[in-house]
Order: structure tokens, then C-alpha cells, then sequence
């Protein structure tokens, strides 16, 4: 049985501020289709349908994948999230997934891809992973995909190739031992690599079967192997979930790469041209985009005038730009970025410098989702916060309660079903109803089209925290009174 | 008598998206203290009194003018606010003037100034305006303003300056003749006259006796002064107004250089340096502000990383620029400028292309004064508007009816005193309403802080011509609901 391991990572500062600490990279649709994971999770269904797939994720961006999985789902059994207790490179999420699906099938393969990448054409995509799968499948050999350089690339690191592997070359892609793996060449290097013909781009994929990356583990990571034995022990008990962050705790925070490939002699690379592109920074969106006579990438809200080489992403307000030359210019509800091309990597100086502000604009977007729909601050000032708050058909927010604050809804589409202490009372369009402090209250969209109220809080506190929930649709913390101060998860 | 003329047209666009259509230069600050235009009344106020003060303004612009003319108000009686019916150049609105000082005083000296000028210092520019109002009320001369060049600048007109007047000459300002007015020069024009010491920077103000104005008048332009003379004969009836309306429909629309002062021969000019800036665009607010040591100017929420010689404005949002040289960026609400400091001049092109596309951020701002307070457009969506509405202390909208929407209020801060039908409620802090459509209703802050109300809007027209005043303590209509579709400016 062949699985999709689709690991979605990432920090969210590259491509701030469209990209936040909550939202990052692979929720963006960059190149103006879907996101970067619905293109990833598109792209690989043809060979592994849904129910195979495993979607890996920090925490933080759980509820925004199980959004993105919602929207794309399909018939059949739900997609995987596997939700780590805590990001720890790429090493210690495939080791623990080869785990779990080694249990019920050890010869079981996994298809491993980033979230995040740009890959086309699909159809050679998915032939290149049908090869690497099978052979995955018949062989002990932890199989790598090699490009073949067209550039002098410095940005990537590359495989060099060793003997041949003739039973299971094609005329696709032929297949060789690796005999080493290159960390980011100087440029000097990289060009002996292109005319050397012996060294391809590491694309990151991999396939490989569960049982021989745990073999693998067991030989060059004894000590981690040893502590994975005793997790599988508790796997489908209620021990589980204290054991994964004990796991976790002392995983090694390493590379698939460096902790494991470059020391195992059983990784084998199959070769072959993609267009694979990691798009790593707001000035590599020129790769990607189409463009204006004048070499401009235009989206949104922009009125150009006498630009050149830009590229300008508008939003919701006009965004008016005149004679100028290789920049970037994105433009957010909160926030406006504005930064010459070969500035582009010092984003990150921007958002830590927000992050060490403690500001919220590093963190999220002002519109946040929740599993039942999303809301959207309209202002905030001293003791009010006004939401515009959106409730999927047949969702509801938990049973709850507020001590700080009371709340006022006017519902401008749709019709909700409050509940208020004791009472169901239906509100449709133009009706507004006052929810005082203290009061137990819910929100539900009983209909088929979704529920739209305006909230005007007011209160002397008004974080996300001041919330006591007594019951929940989607499990959430039922006191999260106690809970830490607001990181933006908690409402609803 | 002297009276003080400030001159307070423009059209909002060198300075959009700051300047608007109704919000035009001489409302901004641009040099981070107050208004131009507040700026031009406390520089002349030392030498004239408020109340004999006369702002000449457009129709769009009376209320804003009010409004910061109720802020910078001193203890007696106000400055007038002279509307004209439409902005016809400087000469029609000069003679008006006269005519109208005339009737009670044709010996009133008129000090006439720009509202959109910055200079300094202030002690120098008293004395010079004293200087030249003794005159004015001595000779029968009008005078002019000459500043010596201190660089060939090409961007203003000049005096030729004639024979010397020795008896009104003194160590602060000699006293010349005016030879000749002469347009903007070319550079090597402006090189000659930098070097021939015989021209000035014209400076466009002015001091003169009405009577002499409208004697010249009478000389240059006779058929104007004609009808000036009938207009004079209805000042104080009730067929004034009517008048006026007529008077301006055949008035030159001219300059009061071109229409008067090039042809008059009782022209004279003070020449004295002054500190003058007729600050005309983005880039030349780099003369007039502070920098920081990469010769940047900054305002409000921004990160700067690596900038050089740029001029930085950020509003709300936060505004993050790295790596820019020579730009200007200016965000607001609802806009959101980066121009090149070489275009700043095509500022105008995207004014006229955001009218052609009739988009209200060519207009105004997405806060809106009124004479009892301002409002913000928080959000709008079809078929409702989200707007936080604050009403100055001891400050009623008018008593009014909507037909095609309903209105929810929240009060977030002060006391409410609110008028529906024939009932008179008190709402305070965290209590809300709902005015039904149709219903009879106003809102008022009885008390001695400013009272903030967020008002949900429902309906299937939400513009803000559809109201129906039946009483305004600013006599605005009380049936608008016939007007033309809403510019903005009929709104409580």
C-alpha cells in the first residue's frame, strides 16, 4: 500500500506580510490558483487517493489545514492530519509516521513530498512517483529525486550520482546509487557540477518503505530508534498522546538529509527534468507569474503607472503605484509591504522585528479561521472590538460564556439560532439581539446559507481568552479562562 | 481697518491619497504640527483679529473649514467663511471682497494670503504684512510681496521691480515700483534674473484698500465692475444669494495677476527674504521636514530597513519598506500610494484615472467630518454599512428618517440621548437600539465627552441620500431625498 506524506511546515516569514506566523507558505495560493497544499494534495491524488494521505503540521496550523482539507475534500474517508506536539525538522515526523503505518503493514510505502512546491507537469510528476514507489516496493533502497541542473544553481542542494541501478532504469528516468549528498555549492562549484553531469538538484521528495527507514534509523540512530520502539508499544492506548510529546521532547531536531541519507548506503536517486520550484522568496514570484509588457506581476487592487520589473499585490484598498523599478509592493489588511528585490530575504528582519514588538501582524491575519467559518476585526479601540463573524451552514460556535465582556449581534445575512441561557430565539436579517456578560450563549447557522452577524463587543477585556466554553462541536478547551494569553487560536 | 483674506481653494490632488477632493491641501499637515491652513491663521492673527478674518472656500470644503475653524477658535466673534458658489481663480472672489468691505469701509485694507503656504519666521512675516497694510492704507497702490531668489528656481513667477519708492522703504524692506509680472522662466531666464538683482519671487500675497481694487477694476475690467456695482446694490436683501449665484456665472474666471495687477500701474512690492514655500507635491515635503540620518522623512507606523532619501507616511497599518531609495510612500485608510520622487507630479494622473473610474477615493476620505462630529466607514458589504459615529459634546445630528434602511447603534463611550418617534430614550455604554426603517429619530450627545456609537446599517439602498430631515441645527435640507446621489457630503 502506497501512502502521501505531504509535510507542511513552515514559519511564515518569507512571504510576509501575505504569509503569518499562523498562515504560512503553503496556505498561499502564489501562483493565483488554489493554495500551495491544494495544488499538493491535487497533484498526487491521481496515484494516492485521500484516505492515504498524511498531512504533517505544527499546532499552530492545524485548524487552517483542516479548512483547506475540508474545501477540497472528496468522497471517501478524510485525509490524515497528523499534528506534531512540536516542530522538529523533517527527521523525527517521517520516523514517527513510518511508525505508525509499519504497525498494520511494514512493507507499506511512503510517497514523502514538501506542502509547498511548485511541480509541473503533473503527469510526469506522478509517473516519476509511480517509478520511485515501485521500486520502493521491490527494493531495500530509500529512494531520492534528482533534476538534472540547467543553471548553476547556488540555492540548492545536490545529490551526486553513483553506479547505475540498470534493472530499474526507463527511458523516463534512470536510476542511481547516490554516492553523496552536497550541501549549497559556491558558484564556482555549481558550475562544475553542471558540466560534470554527475550531480543533480535534491528535490526533497523521497519514497521509501516504512520497514527500511526504520531499519535505517536502527543503524545510524540507535538511541531515537529505541525510544520510537517504546512509543510503538502505546500507539491505540490512552497512553499515546503523553508518549508522542515525550517522543518528541527528545527527538533529534535534525534533517531527514543530514540525520539519516547522508550516512545510509541504501539511498538510491531517480533522475529525471521537472519543473520543481521551491519558491522562496517574494522576488522568486517572478519565476512563477505572468507578466505585464512592462515585466510587472500584478494582482488585486493595483492601478500601475510607469512601472518596471515590480511586482504588486493589492488588496481590498486601492494600492496607486507610479515609475518604479524591481520592486515589491504587497499590500494586507494590516499591513503593507514595501522592498526593493534583492532586499527581499531581509523580510525576516521585518518580521522579527514585529515578532520582538510582540505585534499581531507577525502572528495572523486579521481575518482568522475557526472550524465553523471565520471573522474578520472591523475596529478595535479602548473597551470595543467590532467582528464581522461568518458561520458555515449547519456550524455553530460552542455553548459558551464570557466574564468580561458582553457582545451585541445584528445579523446582516443568513439566519442564526441563539441560544441564551435557557431560551432559542431566531434572528434573521436586521434583527440584533444583546448578549450581557456572564450570560451562556451560542451561535449556530442552522441553514444553507451562511450566517453572517456583526459583533460589537464591549468590556474591560476583550482577548480571545475571556472565554469559558461548556460545550464544543469541534473538542476545544471547555476553561480556557486559565489558558495562556490570547495567541489568536482560541475564540470562538 | 485691516481685514485678513485667506485664499483656501484647491483640489486635493498633489497630495492624494492624504489630499482629497474634499479634503484638500490646506487641510493637511505637512509639517507634522497643524493644519496649513490653521497654520495660516495663527501666523496672521498677532496683526488681525479672528473676526475680521475672511476664509474664501469652495462648496465642499465650508464644513471642514468650520470644523477646524471651531478648533483654532479664540474667545469673541468668529472668522467669517465666505462660500463661493464655484471656485472661479483668485480675481473673482478678491473683488467680491471689496465690494462687500466696501460698503462699510471703502478705506479697509485687504491682507490677502494663500491658505496652503508655509512661512517663517513668523515675527518677520507680521512686520512685513504690517508694513505693506500702512501702505496700502497711505497710497493708492496694491502691493505685492517680492522675495529676492536665492537659486534660478523655474517654478514660480516673478516681479520685475521698477523704480524705488524711498519714502515707504525701510531697513526691514525697501519699496520698488512693479515693472512688470513675468511667468515662470526658463532656466537660463531665471539664471539672469538670480544675477540681475532687478527680480523677485512672486510671492502671490497682497495688501490693498478695496476702494483702490475696485477703482482698478473699474479701469481693467468694466464690464465685471458693472455687474459688481448691481451685485453691491442687493447685499443684505433677501436677493442676495441669488445674486451672488448670478454674479459668479459671468464673472472672469482669471487669476488676479492676469485679470489686474499686469495691467495696473499702481502696483508695488515689499521686498524682503522670507522663509516662503509653496510646498506643491510629494517630493518637495524633503524641504520642509526633518530626516533621519539616511535622509528620510518619517511619519506614523512605520519599519524602515535601508532606506535612503524616501519619504515614509504611514497611517494604521503598519507600513514595513526595505531597500528603497528616492520613493515616497503615503498610506492611509482606504489608499495606498508609492510613487517614484522624480513622478511625483503623476500623483494627478492617478486622481484623474480613480474619477474616470468615479471611485470614491478620489473624493474623501473614509472619515467624514460633519459639523456635529465625523463618522468612519468601518465596512460596507451589499445591503449593510458598518460606520463608528462620534458626536461632539453638546451636539445633535438632525431629527431624520430613512426609507430603505434600518440602523442598529451600540454606544461604546459617552451618553446618548436618542429622539425615535415621540419617544426620548438615554442609552449609555454597552446599550444598544434599533431604529427601524421609516421610523422618526436622532441622536444626541447631551453630555462633556464625545459620545461613540458603532451604527449597523441594513438595507436595500444604503446611500447617504436617502434621508428625510425634518429639523437640522445646521439648516441643512430638509428633503434630500430628492438631491443628486450622494458626493459625501449630505450625510447625518
Amino acid at each position: 500500500m502506497w501512502f502521501g506524506i505531504i509535510m507542511a511546515g513552515g514559519s511564515g516569514t518569507r512571504f510576509w506580510p501575505l504569509s503569518r506566523e499562523l498562515f504560512p507558505k503553503q496556505f498561499l495560493s502564489l501562483d493565483g490558483n488554489s493554495s500551495l497544499l491544494q495544488g499538493t494534495i491535487d497533484r498526487i491524488s491521481p496515484l494516492i487517493p485521500q484516505e492515504r494521505l498524511w498531512i504533517i503540521v505544527g499546532p499552530k496550523h492545524e485548524a487552517e489545514t483542516r479548512r483547506i482539507l475540508r474545501l477540497a475534500e472528496k468522497e471517501g474517508l478524510p485525509a490524515k492530519v497528523f499534528v506534531e506536539p512540536q516542530s522538529l525538522n523533517t527527521l523525527a515526523p517521517l520516523a514517527i509516521a513510518s511508525v505508525y503505518l509499519a504497525r498494520t503493514d511494514p512493507e507499506a510505502v511512503l510517497a514523502v513530498m514538501a506542502s509547498d512546491h511548485l511541480i509541473t507537469p503533473g503527469e510526469k510528476f506522478l509517473a516519476l512517483m509511480h517509478q520511485a514507489c515501485s521500486i520502493a516496493g521491490r527494493h531495500d533502497a530509500i529512494l531520492t529525486f534528482g533534476i538534472p541542473p540547467s543553471r548553476p544553481e547556488t540555492g540548492f542542494g545536490y545529490i551526486e550520482t553513483g553506479e547505475i541501478v540498470p534493472e530499474e532504469s526507463t527511458d523516463l528516468a534512470p536510476v542511481f546509487h547516490v554516492a553523496n549528498f552536497v550541501e549549497k555549492p559556491d558558484r564556482e562549484r555549481a558550475e562544475r557540477f553542471l558540466s560534470g553531469k554527475r550531480h543533480l538538484w535534491n528535490s526533497g521528495m523521497l519514497a521509501f518503505r516504512a520497514r527500511v527507514f526504520l531499519d535505517e534509523l536502527r543503524i545510524h540512530q540507535p538511541h531515537f530508534y529505541e525510544a520510537l520502539q517504546v512509543f510503538a508499544e502505546v500507539i491505540g492506548t490512552d497512553k499515546e498522546s503523553k508518549a508522542l510529546a515525550s517522543l518528541y521532547s527528545r527527538a533529534p531536531e535534525t534533517s531527514v538529509d543530514y540525520g539519516l541519507l547522508e550516512k545510509s548506503t541504501r539511498v538510491w536517486t531517480v533522475s529525471s527534468l521537472l519543473d520543481w520550484k521551491d519558491v522562496g522568496s517574494w522576488s522568486a514570484l517572478d519565476d512563477i507569474s505572468e507578466k505585464d509588457a512592462d515585466g510587472n506581476v500584478l494582482r488585486g487592487n493595483v492601478l500601475s503607472l510607469h512601472n518596471k520589473n515590480c511586482i504588486l499585490f493589492g488588496d481590498k484598498r486601492i494600492l496607486a503605484t507610479i515609475g518604479l523599478k524591481d520592486l515589491i509592493v504587497v499590500d494586507t489588511d494590516d499591513a503593507t509591504l514595501v522592498c526593493h528585490k534583492d532586499e527581499a530575504q531581509k523580510v525576516r528582519e521585518v518580521v522579527s522585528e514585529l515578532k520582538r514588538k510582540k505585534r499581531v501582524e507577525a502572528l495572523e491575519h486579521r481575518t482568522t479561521h475557526r472550524p465553523w467559518g471565520h471573522y474578520t476585526i472591523l475596529d478595535q479601540g479602548p473597551n470595543y472590538k467590532i467582528k464581522n463573524v461568518t458561520v458555515n451552514p449547519r456550524s455553530r460556535l460552542s455553548y459558551q460564556m464570557h466574564l468580561h465582556r458582553s457582545e451585541h449581534w445584528v445579523v446582516i445575512a443568513g439566519t442564526a439560532r441563539i441560544t441564551l441561557e435557557d431560551q432559542e430565539i431566531f434572528l434573521h436579517v436586521n434583527q440584533s439581539i444583546d448578549i450581557p456578560k456572564t450570560t451562556r450563549h451560542r451561535i449556530e447557522n442552522p441553514g444553507k446559507v451562511p450566517l453572517v452577524i456583526i459583533e460589537v463587543q464591549n468590556g474591560e477585556y476583550l482577548e480571545e481568552d475571556d472565554i469559558i466554553r461548556f460545550s464544543d462541536d469541534y473538542q476545544r478547551s471547555t476553561d480556557e479562562t486559565v489558558a495562556k494569553p490570547s495567541s489568536g487560536e482560541k475564540k470562538d
